[in-house]
């Protein structure tokens, strides 16, 4: 599905038009056309493609998933890899979003699960004409900031998943957890993926010389760059805590197997020897003065009972029971 | 709440004034104001920003928590976070310190729980009069250096919070302590994610060139940065400690296990040997003859006395028991 | 076995000459020269060498397998060691392609399992008449980019074992896939190892001021780069993952361990409280009244089945059976 | 305790004077002087730094222990922080030294356990008469050197140590020597934590561009830094080392664990199948053909010792006794 | 022991002359020099370092082992440290080489035990007349060459005992390995550590502006970095594979110990219920019928065998034996 929104400067009448209309208002004085292109099908590439003369290998990139996130300066345009982030089911899914930024036109590509390019196209369109600034610059900022503003509810996310998986483990020791422990980590990876690179972009539209765009627009960018250092950063974070929770869950274990092997062998000895003294009292010598005493049956279960309390006693007092 | 402190060039006065008065002093010559807004709420953020024509996108993160240190700059002023911090609990909390450092004025927005900014506001007011550097620039260092200082005793706090688990994972082996330690790891993240980019905050403040500052106020900034490289330097060898510390408490359970494992089994070998014996003189077979001996069952608890000695001295030979 | 590809600029004819007629043509406006030597002999190596007047270290690197690959400008040409990836029975296979590239030749030296180089100079001479940009620059970048695209299906392939590895680990804790890890990590070492340089080697191409190749080639190197990014990130999440499933499948086997030892040794308890009592009523005393009680037997089963079904509701509701 | 030598250029006579005569001599041409504080009290600090108007950022840096090695670049003077080393009772101990350097001058702070400053002194006063190089860059030379060369004696120390705690953990995989890892791995960090640092320093010295000293001298801080490196890899290497011994440690325990509880549950099986042939032979049975036998007891026993025997064959191999 | 060879260019002649003619011929125009001292005694070092003026602290350096490889640049040559490999019972052994180089002579000071340098020698006197470069910076190539060359066959060496390590351990899990893992280890880290510093040694010859030597030489030292490149690769590698074997060794000790604890307790929990069997029989009540039953001691034992292979059976099913 194309759309065209064009923000004419002369009169700033905002228009939804057919692409086949583009060619005529593409190049008027202060015209600003954002072409948003949603499910994009080899078709429609190919037809907005050939509308921009994009090159051949900018065009492939768009169709191929999974691209590196990245900027590549062409004759006339820049071509920029983003990437959008939405959580399904607690799980992180990254969207990627191809973007031609030209003289007065921006050209974006994205997947339509991705609901926020939509939303940004329909707020420009609706407060371009009230907006002080017109130019591509901060058309490409909103778009950006919008985009990775996504990354943070899906960062909490993961926060809270962290939060739950270290609370249990470290509480409960539990082992089903690891392979939570480990989509988590996927999760984490995967923005780690996306956003380092993606502060490489932001790096090169804040510090290219010559710059892309005037210093105005770049606060904005750097506000971006900002965002995504501290992602980075909180990811970085949750990735050391993640393996210091997986040492200490380690740890944990191997305590209580002690723990356990200290208290269960304890008991049998215990038993072994109370178990002892009745082997005793069965053997059959005909001399056996115990066997013809009157309370030699209390006797010998009272010795066992004696024997019991006190190794009882010893291995509670160094802390085996 | 918002504090207004004046130093008049002309005639070395201090005076505090409304918020109202300020525009008729400001281009004073000589003048420096330090405005505080301590637990800004939307509107007093709003109403110093007009004054002073802050930035939005400044505006916006003086609002928001939990942002990265870092000095953007804008058109006539920098804007700055930095972070203050205090230790609740033995628990260390960061607070973000929003600063807006212009010509002759500088602008702060900080928590209220941080007193020491408050405290260098009032610090400033008592003895600007007396001092030899009335610059913006040495106001800034006087805020930096606090806020900075105020890192070293939650340093300590967390050196000695790391010496007693250290202490109490290598002498006795507590895993309850996996806890504490975690806690631990991640105030040392936290001191580490915030010192980090402040280090790089110093940095421009000393080598920007052109320099922010003159080389007089410059010394100052690199006592600061020492400071900064100090604290990430310190947080580093705990981390390095403490991840040792993890190590060694697994190797320590794992020891145990094996001190724990031989003990007991020795101790159940001894016992079965012993009840083997008198399982067998509880056969039941017509000729036996040790069961008619008349010192049949002497015989019997001293043979078992005797394997059980025997046993137990070699099992300490090879250090088993 | 060398091929020589001649496409002669003046009529746009291909052909395939012997090496012997080289020298005629290669001077000739316009002419472009892919020389292709399939499973070089140190023979074949010296004459085309000697024809080209290529250095003898070149050389040598040529016929050394194992060369890090790299770009070594010389005088009048460029030396690039590569690698090209086959797949056998699930175990990814680099083989080296030394690649000399002049003014208007491209000679290379070729593994012939590495069916891809002959299929691209293939391709080439089908090609090449149609095409726009027939300059030595593309040529390059037809090889390289056939050379890396070889990669991915690698890549997917070691994605397939990794994730089966990672289910029967998490899954099943079988330490017998031990050695496929191995196998597994030993690839992804091995296409770090290769990948890495030859990102360098992209670089130098890309950026190398002067540039190599004119602006428009750029653009297609700069692809390739992008691609080798993409591995050697792939590479790396793949390595960390693999880790992560290390140390989960450590604790999973402790953790294993543990339920082990709580299920059997609880067992044993049971089993030897139960054995007690049998015990202790086959001691020999004479006073021993349950002996003589019409029901003492059952009674004894009894006891001893009480006891049972006790100690499994106590162990079972502490979680150990 | 201040000592100040004083070396004057034009008859080449050395001589100690009070503090109060300096100001007479210093500014003479060609006069060398070295003014070394020992345990320097905060009025000697104060005074010694007025005589020379000290910054007074740095006399504070001079009082405060455990500042971070560094050269700060002050108006006619620089401000070395550096450190010695002693070994005291095989633990390294670093000691401050703050340094001075000015055009003709030298002003040291310094520990009075760390003797290798008035060493060095005495040793300048004694030879500088006959030294070719009388310069500040030379003395200062002699200074870090004399303090870096203090380190090989400590890490020659701590390889000492590393090696009998590696010989005692792979040879024996003793637990009890991990507070002495830990303790060793701390040293090794307090080294590296110094020589880091002091690394940069020299680099200062070496690289700094306009050159704070002539190129005579450079070759010779040249020689320090080169050291540095030497300090810093060994100890880097050293904590390699030391992990790798920790990790062996712990596959050493817990295959010491392994060979333990095969042995001790190897004897337990045995035992208890020599029980079982007793318990049966302790049955009540009324028919049971065996315990009327003559030679039933010796059976019996025969059968057990049978057992046992074949037992003890099979765990021995599969090697689990 | 000294060597003197002297190539002089104006009739090509290759002679040996003692060390005190070297005066004589040194400064003609097109002489080549190369001096060889094997087993430097402190006298032939201050001997030759006196001939060529070298300057102090270079000599010091030459008899001080353990150098860190470095180039240091003089008034008129530049000093290099190098090492050699050699392999002395599967144990790589470095050797120290110092190496002055000035416009027409080359100085080296090496240990006896190493090879190769002789052999340089001795082929570059038989060779370079009939060579077409005569130059120092060839001369320098030679030898460099030759003995990075020489870490070629200790590296393999290394890889054998790798690989032979893997198999014993991950098909045995034998930890007396241990120790040879660790000297495994240590011979790598040794080779990392003298490789990484004499590729920073290679970088200077080839990049340092201005250049050293001719660009002709310089495609040779290029040759040698990146040798030296491969080698740091390789030794990561076995480094990393190292590791690897060693986390599955640990998770391979944990497993077995797994599957030992299930076989053994669950022999002794089979034991246990026959002879709970056993013991019930024991039991010494007046009214048990079974004791009176014909067939009950058979009875006995069958039920003794059902219970037993019931459980054999389930603990086969559940894995566990």
């Amino acid at each position: 599905m194309i759309q065209v929104i064009v923000h004419t400067g002369h009169d700033g009448a905002i228009s939804k038009i057919p692409i086949e209309e583009l060619s005529g208002v593409i190049h008027e004085q202060g015209t600003t056309v954002w072409v948003n292109v949603v499910n994009p099908t080899p078709e429609e590439v190919a037809r907005v493609g050939e509308k921009f003369h994009f090159h051949p290998l900018a065009l492939e990139d768009v169709q191929r998933p999974d691209q590196r996130p990245k900027i590549d300066p062409y004759d006339g345009y820049q071509f920029i890899i983003f990437y959008g982030m939405t959580s399904a089911n607690g799980d992180a899914v990254a969207h990627q979003v191809a973007i031609f930024v030209g003289e007065n036109y921006m050209v974006t590509f994205c997947d339509g699960k991705l609901g926020v390019v939509v939303e940004t196209a329909e707020r420009w369109r609706a407060n371009v004409a009230s907006m002080d600034n017109h130019g591509i610059g901060f058309l490409l900022y909103s778009l950006l900031d919008s985009l990775v503003d996504g990354y943070f509810p899906v960062l909490d996310d993961i926060a809270e998943r962290a939060e739950n998986l270290e609370e249990a483990i470290i509480v409960q020791g539990q082992p089903a957890l690891q392979a939570q422990i480990l989509e988590l980590r996927r999760d984490l990876l995967m923005i780690r993926r996306v956003a380092g690179p993606e502060r490489d972009v932001m790096n090169v539209l804040v510090r290219r010389d010559p710059p892309l765009f005037g210093s105005k627009e770049i606060i904005y960018f750097q506000d971006v760059y900002d965002h995504l250092l501290r992602i980075t950063d909180t990811v970085d974070i949750y990735r050391d805590m993640l393996s210091s929770v997986l040492d200490a869950n380690l740890s944990m274990i191997s305590y209580t197997l002690n723990v356990v092997v200290k208290r269960l062998t304890s008991s049998s000895i215990i038993l072994m020897s109370m178990g002892l003294i009745a082997g005793i009292y069965g053997m059959n010598f005909v001399y056996m003065p115990e066997l013809e005493w009157r309370y030699g049956y209390p006797f010998a279960l009272a010795l066992m009972a004696v024997v019991a309390v006190n190794e009882f006693a010893v291995f509670r007092h160094i802390d085996w029971l």
